[in-house]
């Protein structure tokens, strides 16, 4: 078996930054590479300034297997990610006309002007990817995969370009839900990580349905371990007395804080 | 006047990366930071790897005027922020007492443990920063603020912190929803861009209430100029025959995409 291949996120986008807008993409991307035995190691926000997304690529494709870009590929004048990739790689930068052609297809002939074409100016050289939804392409180059801002088309083009990279081994991860503390579980986890060197153990805190507890989570590429990790977490907690549950606290929302103590 | 002071958030935690958890933190530092005149340049989210921790701390640093941390600062094995940030200033890593007595007031007697008073393990020299919600506290040390990742706890220490911190100008920023695509609203944002150059004007599509349309935002440090150019932007739209709405587009959720053609 592989080992996991590696891949990086750039969120390029002043309004992510500024607070305005909540990223929704970073998460959705590093499940389905994960799905795929891809790990996402690093994600990094980076403003609308050509200077700072150049270095984010250059550092990034010279480190990880995979980078994935998201946002400014749009038709108006802050979509410079198109220009940004052209710099970084140093190559030249102009009209795709694979990319004109889908555009102009797309259009009717009195909707088609400069703006809607600048989707088709990109690096020379780029492999296309499909855009199922408003047909603007992203594009590949080298390792770098430049994808749209706007959540609903990012989706659908990752999951049609998902099948066509090399993932590793995929991480396996199991979950366990206990109602109790995480001060009260740490030392039980401590050890069960200690006996599972290879695996990620993580532990996360939360309230949920009037209630406080900590979802403990057994990640890696070894199946089998992670299936004995998450037995020996069941086995303990049982020992301990600790009401646990399947219910899905990495998906539900936190509720509104209670007026009472609070005790990790 | 001052110019705006900068920032960098840097996510921390494997949870993020995995895809398992969506970052909430990042839009909410960023806003409250803002409304003191304090830009977020760079955000980055990194796993809980002592090497990988250490080296974005180090970086965003000696580059931004602040430095703000999320996770790592639990009780569990898995929450080693702070032994990072000893580790990045190479500064000695130990029992902080204020920090241990402020613990132990808080919980009975036989709910303390290891696991809990590992929470008072920082870096030697810290600033405590106090946590309203669970006591257990954050910390500064020059300028890098570590903070936990928990949305509730870290959202309370944060508005107790924003008051102390040395802001620039505040950025103050106007948006304008019209009900027309990025398309064909492209041109004119460049002319009024191109006549306010100070300022950052964004360009935000989305799909609402049965409709499509597009967010335009002015944003910067000049009061003056940004009113002047969202007055530009509505006389513009009015002109084009656009119809626009003061609907909040950047809070609102998107609905579902219909089936028909999507056109930015």
């Amino acid at each position: 078996m592989s080992r996991p291949a590696t891949a990086a996120v750039i969120v390029i986008g002043n309004e992510i930054l500024s607070g305005r807008t909540k990223d929704a993409n970073l998460s959705y991307i590093a499940a389905k590479l994960g799905e795929a035995g891809i790990r996402v190691m690093e994600a990094r926000v980076v403003p609308d300034v050509e200077a700072a997304i150049v270095e984010a690529v250059n550092t990034c494709r010279g480190r990880y297997g995979y980078v994935f870009t998201t946002g400014g590929i749009g038709p108006t004048h802050d979509d410079i990610t198109a220009r940004c990739i052209a710099a970084a790689f140093g190559v030249p930068f102009g009209r795709n006309e694979e990319a004109e052609r889908r555009l102009r297809g797309y259009y009717d002939p009195d909707q088609v002007n400069e703006a809607r074409l600048s989707m088709a100016d990109m690096p020379l050289g780029v492999e296309l990817i499909d855009n199922p939804v408003s047909i603007a392409p992203g594009f590949r180059l080298e390792n770098v995969y430049v994808l749209p801002g706007v959540p609903k088309i990012l989706q659908a083009m990752v999951d049609g370009l998902v099948g066509s990279l090399e993932g590793g081994t995929p991480i396996a991860s199991r979950a366990l839900t206990v109602y109790a503390p995480e001060g009260e579980m740490a030392a039980m986890l401590a050890g069960v990580q200690a006996r599972f060197p290879t695996l990620d153990l993580g532990s996360y805190p939360f309230f949920r349905q009037g209630r406080f507890g900590t979802t403990l989570v057994c990640r890696g590429a070894d199946t089998l371990a992670v299936a004995q990790a998450h037995a020996a977490l069941v086995e303990e907690a049982t020992r301990m007395g600790v009401e646990s549950a399947v219910f899905d606290a990495a998906t539900a929302r936190d509720d509104a804080l209670p007026p009472g103590p609070i005790r990790p």
